[in-house]
């Protein structure tokens, strides 16, 4: 079920994400939801964007194991673009719909901070492996979760993966004269 | 009613702004909403989304109007923090609200895709005065668009204005070295 709100929410966001959405995606009986989750939706809001945060931040960790940043960056960029195309641009990131909640949902929008934060310290230590200066390190982490997910918003919109790809080339470049200059 | 719908988009998101709350805001009468928007809530995002977008490429104009691309991001990224501060890192982009909307309501959607496109373009603009490689000018438009979209959402969920303090400086450091290379 956690898994199935977080699809839901990358297409719908969370106001656009319902219980019986939920069920009936994740094929449960229909009382189990309050059985899991008897703080109702804001706790399955919460449990999704935990979940979806720590599924990222694998998919990083997994592109960077290799030691070479550039690289990674690519792979994680070329990733979202599939993702991007296989559902038509229509799903973004469940973690930025998460964000947007505020107080509405607010154990939602602390756990996309921590997932961001999260995503952060990921990057920026793979970076900081290759840069002595550790403050740069990372505000270029910072610098590209939020372009790539500033561009999954361009794409989103203009239907099209071109944002994306422009982004992508451009922290390539960024990437590689920041690990030039130690 | 239009200005009013852009700023509850900005907190509370396309599915959170409601009719009645546009009516109580603008200090509208009740029927004037049906008469003003004949195509519904549709409508009236579809237009409050052209508003802000159009809104925004103003902003922008006038921080590039100096022709110092530099200073003039800088100033537009210090626009976006103090209007963040204000609202308590409550309040995002209306354009990105309208973005996640998707199938549901694709005349928001469109009316952001042409709002990011307007940006895209006056960037690019500001830019390719300063070099030669209309290119990466419009690839560097697109990354600070993008990196100031996302940072705004990082903001928005740490409760915090330093991610957007990272990723200006990031974008600074870029464009001084893109500019000095022409």
């Amino acid at each position: 079920m956690i898994w199935s709100a977080a699809l839901l929410m990358r297409k719908h966001g969370v106001e656009g994400t319902s219980f019986s959405e939920v069920i009936e995606r994740a094929r449960a009986p229909r009382g189990s939801i309050y059985h899991h989750f008897p703080g109702g939706k804001a706790q399955l809001i919460e449990e999704a964007t935990r979940y979806a945060g720590e599924f990222i931040a694998s998919g990083l960790v997994a592109a960077l194991a290799e030691d070479d940043p550039v690289r990674g960056i690519r792979e994680f960029v070329a990733g979202w673009t599939a993702v991007l195309r296989r559902s038509d641009f229509a799903a973004g990131c469940p973690v930025v719909a998460a964000s947007l909640e505020g107080e509405r949902t607010p154990g939602a929008r602390n756990a996309a901070a921590t997932a961001f934060t999260r995503w952060e310290q990921i990057l920026t230590q793979a970076l900081a492996r290759h840069m002595s200066d550790g403050a740069r390190a990372r505000s270029i982490a910072t610098l590209v979760i939020s372009a790539i997910e500033g561009a999954v918003v361009l794409v989103r919109a203009q239907q099209s993966s071109e944002p994306l790809e422009r982004v992508g080339a451009e922290l390539e470049r960024l990437l590689i004269a920041a690990l030039a200059s130690p």
